[in-house]
């Protein structure tokens, strides 16, 4: 049993059923072989770490044909970075150069203030200046990248989001997000808000620009009903690209801000990696002598998915990994005691970015 | 049978079923005298054209008590303004004059966007500026009013409007205005937009300001609900006075719109009001023969309606008026004569102010 929508994610989750029950199509290889012409290789495409999308041949044709096409992802700011929103938004840096594209980045403070009962908009406030941040720090270019606060950019938004509403019914939401009639009128008129900066730039320039959405396949209802939406206003359909997620560190679901020791903030000591991590549930066996017996298993493993998904980009030495905790060579202590080293070197790295981000910040909200 | 809604008026309306139906309380003789006090005698309250109310009693104390209140009116721009607009707007500039009050007026145009289906942005947006002149020519003090359109000043309004709307469910818009599945979500999500000015000043100034809400008993719905939301979100619940309906000229329902001839537009030419008033109906027998013997029926004639509600605001001349009528004395067609040159000597000094108004716009919109 899982369950992944928007706003809640649980359980193991079996992405070929969710393909199946979403409707989205894997990226095959010959798109892969596409993409890499134009962006170059990416372990995330070839990990099938991005495994899923709606249109994407759509924009790669698009830009084959030299015709504009811009990028938009974001960030619901409920709480601190953690590792597994950096995914995402590495890769949308990654298809930003390659495209050479633009890119809104959208902060749904207004999201979080509607779906989480007890956040303020103080708080929200405070997390999103910590999240732009975070984004600043990935080394987005700030000549193309344009960071949208919804209560703050609202001018924009609204009159747009407003005519999405417009084509959108309480029956859609509700079979789409499974609303019922105790939902409040702000969630269910939402999705227009999510949905505005897939035709921003359209509407914008007044000229059909497809738009290409980087993000977890949790995101991609939304998009489902924007992208009925796009037919009716006459916007060309966003195109999707779509993730898995980094799994928690107790190794089922969706690594969650809920649960703050499963996973790892951008904003973590040392001592706090190395306490997680060294907390984290491991595909190893009860006993030492037993995991050199048998071997580790690194499919249930979490420390090995932070390799696979993020701290070992080069794919020989990963299955070095994997080979060798299936041999019981490689033993949970040592290989944790890595990943701790891998870990604190990027967040130290990345810590430091962060700092001159500070700096930043208004190169990539004035554009 | 009738049906009074926020955005269809249909019927002839018994507001004494209204009443009841909507529980909305009578002024009384001590409030009217009260208000008169602060504010000197005024025909509507007198002829109880503004008849209803919720909580003018409070703020009356909070003005007697010396404490600060505030006045919030609106206009939805679907289309040029007409007589029947200027009403409540006219009460209103009674009402700031005598409280000496500050005054929101809020220009929806969001909502007609989403309710009405083939009206553009672009119509909106030029009934929003003609709609503005009108309101500016009546002679609100600019030092104390704001002219707040929602598309534009939506920056302060929607961080307020969320909040609303996240204490509002379906279940509530669904009873209180009719909503179903099909409903878009736009529409379902306005009611908190209407709500945020009554909160506003509260909120901006961070204080509880009582708010008082001149508008057409059609309203009332809108502000039920926002009436529940204030006490969840700890601001005063706005007070309300309620006006009824300036009859058609055909005598049935609320002047509307959508039947052009029915209705006087503040733009209308003096023949074009002649044109009108003489296909009126009117509370006059088949013959004048018949009329001479019978005498008139100013109770349903909508050409003495003109002179109750706008264009006699002098009792004992009004009274001479309904006199006449049923006495036979007067003809419908010297009747409508008279009429009409009140309407276009009216009409005359309003067109001049309204052109005035022009260089008056951002005196409103910039406070």
């Amino acid at each position: 049993m899982f369950k992944v929508t928007p706003w809640e994610v649980e359980g193991k989750i079996d992405y070929e059923k969710l393909i199946k029950q979403f409707g989205v199509r894997k990226i095959d290889e010959k798109l892969e072989k596409k993409i890499e012409k134009i962006a170059g290789k990416n372990y995330m495409l070839e990990r099938k770490i991005f495994f899923t999308h709606r249109d994407l041949d759509k924009i790669v044709n698009d830009y084959e044909n030299r015709k504009e096409i811009y990028l938009y992802t974001g960030r619901g700011p409920s709480g601190g970075t953690h590792l597994g929103h950096l995914l995402p938004w590495f890769f949308t840096k990654y298809l930003q150069d390659g495209f050479k594209s633009k890119l809104l980045f959208q902060i749904t403070d207004d999201e979080k203030f509607l779906f989480k009962e007890n956040l303020s908009f103080e708080d929200i406030g405070k997390y999103t200046k910590e999240n732009m941040l975070d984004i600043i720090a990935l080394g987005f270019d700030p000549k193309k990248t344009r960071i949208i606060i919804d209560t703050k950019n609202i001018k924009e938004l609204y009159p747009l989001a407003i005519k999405i509403a417009k084509k959108i019914t309480f029956s859609t939401v509700k079979a789409v997000f499974g609303f019922n009639n105790e939902t409040n009128i702000g969630r269910i008129f939402f999705t227009s808000m999510q949905a505005a900066p897939a035709f921003l730039l359209s509407e914008e320039k007044n000229k059909k620009i497809r738009c290409l959405i980087p993000c977890g396949i949790d995101q991609d209802p939304h998009f489902r009903i924007a992208r009925d939406v796009a037919e009716k206003l006459d916007y060309p359909k966003p195109a999707l690209v779509h993730c898995k997620f980094l799994p928690s560190l107790q190794g089922e679901g969706k690594m969650s801000a809920s649960q703050k020791d499963n996973t790892i903030y951008t904003s973590d000591s040392p001592e706090e990696v190395k306490r997680k991590i060294m907390n984290a549930f491991t595909g190893g066996r009860a006993t030492i002598k037993e995991q050199r017996e048998k071997g580790g298993e690194p499919e249930k493993c979490p420390v090995f998915a932070y390799y696979y998904f993020f701290f070992e980009k080069d794919n020989k030495k990963l299955e070095a990994i994997r080979r060798e905790c299936k041999s019981g060579k490689r033993i949970c202590g040592e290989c944790k005691a890595e990943l701790i080293e891998r870990i604190n070197s990027f967040l130290k790295e990345h810590q430091k970015k962060r700092e001159k981000a500070k700096d930043k910040v208004k190169e990539f909200l004035e554009q």
